[in-house]
């Protein structure tokens, strides 16, 4: 069982002590290494390490053609600007290798779970001789895995795999008693700026977790764009997240009078506090109509835009 | 090239004399027939055709396992009580084994096209003797069959098919210069009641074009109670049109704190004037998360419910 931290309760000074005497005491006179995704959880991990090991931290951006455009760029600068270097690994062909034909949303979250851990990330780790790996794990990830909602990839001991058996390292994750909003709290702290710290949450899985049915690179594409025009519309609402979601399914649509059999996209836009339950952002409909008509004029192949109206539970944060 | 009339030049009383004419005259000593859905369009042509003919016309309710919640019973009572009676037929393992397998939606219309017509109906007329029927088609079923949007199943002329040929009977279609608007102020004249002339526009497949993929009984049966919620709930604002569509996409959700993964329902509601432009209607918010909370708690399955925010065109107003 963890204990949990809440934000209120959180003294981000004590915590950061706390932490890095912690990763100093594990790491030794050792090698670790992290994995940034850009998202909250990972950045904040990031400079947390950063705090402790200094140069002795080796932090890796991969490039699994799955991410949101532009943002191995925004990350690594990100991180720059902060003296932070960040080394960015091309793996796209052996991602989209790994999701060929998968359409089942388990099975996608495990081949990207295998090529990251087994194939990219794990020889990465091989090759630098790091031990010790860094990971942003929070409680909420804990608990979707623990409760069967999702399989979060990033939480083998939970799932009572012993990752230094399986992959021949160790996985530090000190900010497994925190939720999103003590993340936020912590990294604020940490001197992370306001655009990263203040993220919206993205999905291990990234773009993929975002389409219905196969990852290919054309849907992830779609979704992408997609993603782009929901984001620059969205994100000024103080909401907590925000997505597009590219269907499978197929509906009727007409472009220059005739019939364009084509695709959905479905927006959801959330208010919540720390993800464990949430309700739809009640965004004004003229934001709704203006984002439907930018995504249809914008993105090849979409004839529809869906806005999503259910809370959580019973429907989930990611439709994948 | 058909003559348009609009609402606004339709002169009901002289446009009912001129077609009872017509019809009298087609049909001579004969009879007639005709199949009532319960639309605005087969009702309305229904009372022009018994204006004509009296009892040389048959009506019947085709029970194809398709039709929303009590509509046999509510729609046979509306004629009931304007001394008009309607024979209901039941083919619903008909249309059912007819529509088994099938998941695209031009091979599903066709499948209930063919069991309408060359089964079901084309029995019924071979029977009863008639060689005239009544059909309700408007000038919007033609532009959009011509524009190769949708395929209608009631446009066979326009189709170049000649049904006398094909299936023995002629068609006669007195509505076919009228869009929707024009067709509403014709019933009213012909004394439909309110919550007839009124009613929001159906498709010709019934529920089969509102499941995306395989019409199937349980499906069917799934987005029917999606329906009941959907047109209580949004039946007071006028709007031109509402509906529910159950897609195939599955999308995860939870209940009782486990992954729960189900299905989605998509409720449209339109704003339009004669269907060939619509736009979501700007529904409160309030009413629409109280949709979606009735829909996953009554529907069993559903565990996410979307709003459409897409404009006609690109979009179509039905998805199938």
């Amino acid at each position: 069982m963890i204990r949990e931290i809440t934000a209120h309760e959180l003294d981000p000074e004590s915590f950061i002590g706390e932490k890095v005497e912690d990763i100093r005491r594990t790491v030794g006179e050792g090698w670790a290494i992290n994995a940034l995704s850009g998202g909250v959880d990972s950045s904040t991990v990031t400079m947390l390490g950063h705090r402790a090991l200094g140069e002795r931290l080796r932090t890796v951006f991969v490039e699994n053609g799955l991410m949101r455009a532009g943002e191995a760029e925004q990350v690594t600068g990100f991180f720059r600007a902060l003296g932070v270097t960040v080394e960015v690994v091309d793996a796209r062909a052996e991602f989209f290798a790994a999701l060929k034909g998968i359409t089942d949303p388990e099975a996608k979250r495990e081949a990207i779970t295998q090529t990251f851990y087994r194939e990219v990330f794990g020889r990465l780790v091989r090759e630098s001789g790091a031990k010790h790996l860094l990971q942003g794990t929070i409680l909420t990830d804990v608990d979707e895995t623990v409760a069967g909602i999702k399989r979060q990839h990033n939480v083998f001991e939970q799932l009572g795999i012993d990752p230094q058996a399986a992959f021949g390292y160790r996985i530090l994750e000190p900010l497994i008693q925190l939720r999103k909003d003590g993340v936020r709290k912590l990294g604020q702290a940490l001197g992370l700026p306001g655009e990263l710290f203040q993220r919206i949450p993205f999905p291990g899985p990234a773009l993929a977790a975002r389409v219905i049915g196969e990852a290919t690179p054309e849907r992830i594409e779609t979704v992408r764009q997609a993603t782009q025009v929901v984001e620059r519309m969205l994100s000024g609402y103080g909401t907590f997240q925000y997505l597009a979601i590219l269907h499978e399914d197929r509906v009727t649509g007409m472009r220059d009078g005739r019939r364009d059999f084509g695709r959905q996209i479905e927006v959801r836009c959330w208010d919540s506090v720390d993800a464990r339950t949430a309700t739809p952002t009640r965004v004004p409909f003229e934001i709704l109509e203006q984002l439907a008509q930018e995504i249809v004029g914008a993105v090849p192949g979409i004839v529809s835009v869906t806005y999503n109206i259910a809370s959580k539970p019973p429907s989930t944060i990611e439709a994948v």
